[in-house]
């Protein structure tokens, strides 16, 4: 049996007094999900404990089946993978941000995070750094990539490393650059801390004096002379989907985090034209893509993206436009896949509410459709039409075994 | 933001056929609990898990959010923190009574294991006891304090004990006064159970020998003459609510254990008028005092003991008379906080069904009232209304990452 997973990154949110009471996703025209609602079994999800407040990291690790408090370390790792970047069980990952510093006192003050908000210099800046050599370190490789705009990852490769450090990044500006810190008692941390700091003192040397310092500076942009590190970790040895269940598995997302946590566990990332990650992402040609997936794939995770950031923003208005458009991949997966024989699952990552504007530990809404479900009598797709569901309340982890046994997957434990 | 957290202990109860098959609870009229029920969520609560009986101590400790399979070892240190008494980490705490005992064949049988329903030398008693020398343990000092009526609390501070003993308290009238004994190899425990058999020894020749004897027994009243011991356990190093949450916390209780269990997780102890403990309490009194207390507190936790007593009365009419008191407190609460800013939280610590008279494990109604909640269609606060509820079914170590996650007040894992 075929299986969609459809993850709406911060979909749950919380009643809003300007829509009467009701949420984004309560509120929003959505027939599609609603049918789906109707003829499928729903209910709330805790994405990985209840009141826990998820990252998005964290959660996807969770729903696809692997424990967040046993396998994640930090983010760097699946920025890397969701790239496409080669990345040992070894090596230590870090998201990148270019930045602009300004030394003062011995310090660096970061006065941009991002370097401006028009920045085309990614590519050859992470050029210009990729393979620095750190003199007294040289059994250590550095590798580093640009993603989008102002953001890259830095990998380090070699022996006696480890995650436990902490970010350069002082995640406020006008803060000084945060010198990197073990934050455990072993040499390996101490000796990752040390090549940290020289990287960022290398790194902003090298930066100065490139070229597009100069050409940023008589344009009158702020100059991308630092690198900002944050989030290190490793890449957890996971058992891939195919050893756990035999499934093909793919995954169709517009942002390198979701497709790296997906790579992690064995998924192939698939391209899709129109899925930009953000509120432009076009649903309908990601819904007829995941369609085509089907044919060589057992298991299509789709990830959209844009209700997390109307959740960011505060735009209830945004987040109700965003489930028309969700709404309208699930009309595209209504005439398209036949619930005979196909599971198509509908639910988010975590809630991002308006009111709040950060992801919140609240549950979300679920639907499973398709073939041995066993239906209730929720019609409405929301939040609160879901608690009463039959699924009831399930945890992030509780899923993918779910969904397993529906697609005669799972083994008998015991005879 | 603000939250009070109402238990009201032993509320949950089962149907009972004079009551037309409906709980205490459920019968009883409670128009501002009802009110609760329609504006917040509902549910069902396992204070530790399903069909796991909890103890008054076990289910509070697992309610404030610290598994009792971890930190519980026993009743004893609550009560004497209850009591504002000094206790350190290492000290070893017992509940006592005082008890009338009658020596037979060496043994010391327990003729009335409250000394009588009239005790009023409990003071003088402790005080006759406090500092005991204790000869061949010269390094063990004793304390001893009065509590009410026939109850102390006994501590033991030196080095090399353990909790790991026995009660000397048998229970059940008529039956010799237990030797204490070691419950696990170590030489500490062997230790602490001689020096509980030396106190049991050197108590009842002191008792036996005060002037209140003699005036008990000229009285016609039964002498304490011997003191029993139960419930032996150490002070478990918690984490306070503060550390853990940023949490100003505050307790309102009429029992010492509960002040006992909210003191070991940093609660400060507000004494209130009216705070008997007893289906006597002044609820509306103590309502009032938990809403002035909000002013310097950012969580309030009021404990009403009295629907407990009535369940182990078998007094389901007493019961349904607590209810009411409750009720009207939870109309304090209605008229003098903003439910715009304020979490109010009402549930209970565990049932205490009329028709079986003692603690069972069936869960119990919970109500979440206040800002973000996503309200559902109940609109009656009852055990079998709460079930349909949005919660749907929470266990008490579930309640405060919860009640964290609404407060603005959890930390995102990952991210």
């Amino acid at each position: 049996m075929k299986c969609v997973l459809v993850i709406c990154d911060g979909l749950g949110d919380r009643p809003i007094e300007d829509l009467g009471g009701k949420t984004p996703l309560e509120a929003a025209n959505k027939p599609n999900l609603d049918y789906l609602a109707s003829v499928g079994i729903n209910g709330m999800m805790h994405p990985i404990g209840p009141g826990i407040t998820p990252g998005s990291d964290t959660s996807h690790l969770s729903i696809f089946g692997y424990d967040p408090y046993t396998y994640y370390t930090g983010r760097g790792p699946f920025e890397a993978l969701g790239m496409g970047l080669p990345l040992g069980y070894e090596d230590i990952a870090f998201r990148g941000n270019f930045a602009t510093v300004e030394e003062k006192d011995g310090d660096l003050i970061v006065l941009d995070r991002r370097a401006g908000r028009r920045f085309d210099e990614g590519d050859e800046l992470a050029r210009s750094l990729d393979g620095i050599e750190l003199d007294s370190h040289a059994d250590v490789e550095v590798r580093i990539e640009h993603s989008v705009e102002h953001r890259c990852a830095v990998i380090l490769k070699g022996p006696h490393l480890s995650h436990k450090v902490t970010d350069t990044d002082p995640h406020t500006p006008r803060q000084p650059l945060r010198p990197c810190q073990p934050i455990s008692e072993d040499e390996a941390a101490r000796r990752t801390a040390e090549i940290v700091n020289l990287l960022t003192s290398k790194s902003n040397a090298v930066l100065s004096a490139h070229e597009a310092s100069s050409r940023r500076k008589e344009m009158g942009l702020p100059v991308a002379n630092a690198i900002l590190l944050r989030g290190a970790g490793v890449r957890p040895r996971l058992p891939s989907l195919k050893e756990r269940y035999g499934l093909r598995a793919a995954c169709m997302a517009g942002a390198a985090l979701y497709a790296g946590v997906a790579a992690s566990v064995g998924m192939d990332l698939l391209n899709v034209e129109g899925a930009t990650g953000t509120v432009e992402v076009d649903t309908l040609a990601v819904g007829m893509t995941a369609v085509e997936a089907l044919t060589d794939y057992d298991f299509v995770f789709v990830h959209i993206k844009g209700a997390d950031s109307a959740g960011h923003d505060g735009d209830w208005e945004m987040k109700m436009r965003m489930v028309k458009k969700i709404d309208g991949m699930i009309g595209v997966f209504r005439d398209n896949l036949d619930l005979e024989s196909t599971l198509l699952v509908v639910s988010a990552d975590h809630s991002t509410p308006c009111e709040v504007g950060e992801h919140t530990g609240d549950p979300v809404p679920i639907v499973i459709a398709g073939p041995g479900v066993r239906t209730d009598d929720i019609e409405e797709f929301g939040e609160r039409q879901c608690a009463r569901g039959g699924l009831s309340v399930i945890r992030g982890l509780d899923l993918m075994p779910m969904l397993m046994n529906l697609s005669g997957r799972t083994e008998k434990f015991g005879s």
